[in-house]
């Protein structure tokens, strides 16, 4: 069934880039994401990162950690991550499990993520140094 | 593997949907996308349906009549169809085995994509019949 997909596409929306997570994850498949991540913001100056989990029925503490260290490398890399798309059950369920998804924004729907991006790229550049005065 | 999916999710984007196709097609699961999409053009009156078929190493007749029933679905609705993504090897193989997508646009990435349905769109809105002559 599933050896078509050895990878999870990355698609680019302008500076951002959006990634739906369909499938359940496992190690070799993260790695691969994560690789493919970084490798997109980089070459694409990409300022943010959307993760759709909208499909996903339960997330456990590797699919938590999966999200928080693919936030932290996107990070490192100036780009803002936001999880989007979180079932109300999986939010039950993370917090009976004492599960928190440390350092990762999230917002209720893939156009709501788009504008707290686009909310924080603004301010990003608003809050930047100019050194012209045009 | 595959108990967590049983539906593809559908992301609203603006007035335009996106679908990202990650897994082999079966017919139930087909049959719910239909279902689901359909219903998602109605209720946020959608005017595009962009899908993804970039994690796809393999087009065969099914999925190439489900991408083509989808069209004809969506047109019925007043949305257009934009398949984008195709793996260049999988356009051989689909010239190979004589598959067409007849009645389905393409586009290399979403981004193109967007900008067929925008351009559409406008099209579409532009040439409409006036009665406000503002």
């Amino acid at each position: 069934m599933d050896n078509i997909m050895d990878r999870i596409p990355i698609l680019k929306m302008g500076q951002f880039l959006l990634v739906t997570i369909q499938v359940d994850m496992y190690d070799r498949l993260a790695m691969a994401l994560q690789d493919d991540l970084t490798t997109k913001i980089v070459e694409h100056n990409s300022k943010g990162v959307l993760i759709d989990i909208s499909s996903l029925e339960m997330v456990d503490s590797f699919i938590g950690r999966m999200l928080g260290s693919v936030a932290s490398m996107s990070r490192m890399l100036d780009a803002v991550t936001v999880v989007v798309g979180m079932q109300p059950a999986v939010a039950i369920t993370m917090v009976e499990l004492g599960l928190s998804l440390s350092g990762v924004r999230t917002a209720l729907n893939v156009e709501q993520g788009m504008s707290v991006l686009n909310g924080l790229v603004a301010h990003e550049v608003e809050g930047a140094d100019y050194d012209s005065e045009e």
